[in-house]
């Protein structure tokens, strides 16, 4: 365990249970805010919000100044990797992203990793001017998306459809789509360590798509290359914790904790917390799991699933969080609600 | 255990071990088979076809025609529900179906239960065209939507989107809600009884969203409807078994399995075999597992994820099948060649 910094967030991923649980949530910066709406509209794109430092920068702190919450998320998308890569990237209103889809391992040659960095550069710029903005008990959370679910973007052109494109490519050539994921990972190292040099405390890896696969399939695409994210992080940059968010890994998620090396992990809403408590490594730090419905919905209901979450982790390292983003009807006053019980919940007043 | 009848999926359901291990395929019939696609360009609509008996028989044999399987399934679609409870249901070419949804409490006077008896007459009479031409050894599996699922497109008018309307109303009206899983369990019993007395042999229980849903709520809208449809069927209609498909239940698969009634489950794709025989009820009989996307794929991939199953499963009644249905692009030849495959191995003069 490591010493307690007096930092919520890092110490209970440090291996250490606070009371009351750190709060951070999901797509905490996002739609559901009319400051976030005001700010969009004042941006031509998603894409440029996500490139203009001090704008990516003041939509990660608005969630920050409006709630009680131990940490901020870097606002940026998992897309950028593809986009830095030189795949097109762009997104439509209303329907999600779409990417020229890199079908086969003749599309490779369209990539070009050399121009990554540079292209990425104003996101450790939105790092720099968000951590100096935070106060220093709130931590900064960089992230990236799992190689595999970035690579199901880049495969298909889009998410959905049980990632049939980047299945059916690994099932035919394997090599070839080892290459594709070799590409992220390389690109998802330096981009991480570049999150972490301008100011990023805490590293998630957003397994979005980590449903589906079959188990030794999950172990080549999910795990090996978390693996050695976690081991280059660990190596340069000795120290950062990172939180690993397999959603959908379901019956699989007792391996993922154990084999990728993640510090800690993210419940999906189907995980029973009975069964990560018992299932995953003593000590290991865990967080997530609310529908973010429940939320939306609010009310005895939220408070109810809520209480049954800090009860089941209440022996573990535990920070509150959803089972995935908050979605854009959420109301305010339910999310500020969540904090106080939460908060109150873990208080030493009862 | 049940006496063997001497039809090897029955023996199996009916706990026994079978070698080789008998085999169909969920979407069996459909879109990949160009016999089926001949059947569905000469009729107007797709409901059209699976309401006009003779189609949909024809649709239901076609497989059993060109491969060696054991079982046939009806075909239908698990929205003839919401149709006969006089719910509007459309299918649009490429992009799914299409209801008008049913949105709260208040909606529920839409539905017309009284209606749906008569609504599924043809569906009954299909059942009884494909058992007539079927030979003895093949058995007819009849079957119906989990009531959550159904629930699901009913409320959001279409599949997919994490059912976030279904949740929404859960979360806000559990009361209301429950009357709408209601009204479509009392339907789907009479339904899969009209089957039965019809001619089906075996009854699949298709939950095909049940990822996503805290544990709680698992047990509430997706154990308990099925509980109570398989104990109505055990009375009615003793002695038919009732294979649950849980897709997407993950870590709740076991507790699905033991609490639900069912006497036989099926595995999705995400399911380590290993996770399920270490887990499931001892002498319980699997199905499932393997990942459409392989058969599509091919080759040698495919077999060594089939042969995987096949070891995994080897000390229990198995009925070898897919972790979901065909894709429109599964190439015959490969189905061939993994009924062959699955044949070989279980085969005595290996």
């Amino acid at each position: 365990m490591a010493d307690p910094v007096g930092i919520p967030l890092l110490d209970v991923l440090g291996g250490r249970r606070c009371d009351p649980v750190p709060v951070w949530f999901m797509r905490q910066a996002g739609r559901y805010l009319p400051e976030y709406r005001r700010l969009r509209r004042s941006l031509g794109s998603f894409l440029d919000l996500v490139y203009t430092p001090e704008a990516a920068a003041e939509a990660t702190l608005q969630p920050v100044r409006r709630f009680a919450l131990d940490a901020a998320i870097l606002f940026s998308d998992i897309l950028v990797i593809p986009h830095a890569l030189g795949q097109e990237v762009r997104f439509a209103e209303g329907e999600g992203p779409r990417l020229e889809p890199i079908r086969d391992r003749g599309d490779l040659s369209r990539l070009v990793p050399a121009r990554a960095e540079e292209a990425l550069q104003p996101i450790y710029e939105t790092v720099r001017l968000a951590r100096r903005a935070l106060p220093d008990g709130v931590a900064l959370i960089g992230f990236a998306g799992g190689p595999w679910t970035v690579a199901t973007y880049m495969a298909a052109g889009r998410g959905g459809d049980e990632q049939c494109a980047a299945k059916l490519w690994a099932y035919r050539d394997p090599e070839g789509f080892r290459a594709l994921l070799g590409l992220i990972e390389r690109a998802s190292i330096d981009y991480l360590l570049g999150q972490i040099r301008a100011g990023a405390q805490v590293i998630q890896i957003f397994e979005s798509w980590a449903a589906n696969l079959p188990e030794s399939w999950f172990e080549d695409l999910v795990i090996a290359p978390t693996r050695r994210i976690v081991d280059a992080l660990a190596k340069a940059a000795p120290g950062v914790p990172v939180i690993g968010f397999a959603r959908g890994a379901g019956a699989l998620l007792p391996r993922y904790a154990r084999a990728s090396g993640v510090g800690a992990v993210s419940l999906d809403t189907a995980i029973p917390v009975s069964f990560a408590d018992e299932t995953l490594p003593q000590g290991l730090a865990v967080q997530g799991n609310l529908d973010p419905l429940l939320v939306c919905a609010g009310g005895a209901t939220m408070k109810a699933e809520a209480g049954r979450i800090l009860d089941g982790l209440r022996r573990r390292p535990h920070v509150f969080n959803l089972g995935h983003g908050f979605v854009p009807a959420t109301p305010l006053g339910h999310v500020e609600e969540l904090i106080d019980f939460v908060r109150g919940k873990g208080g030493t007043s009862e």
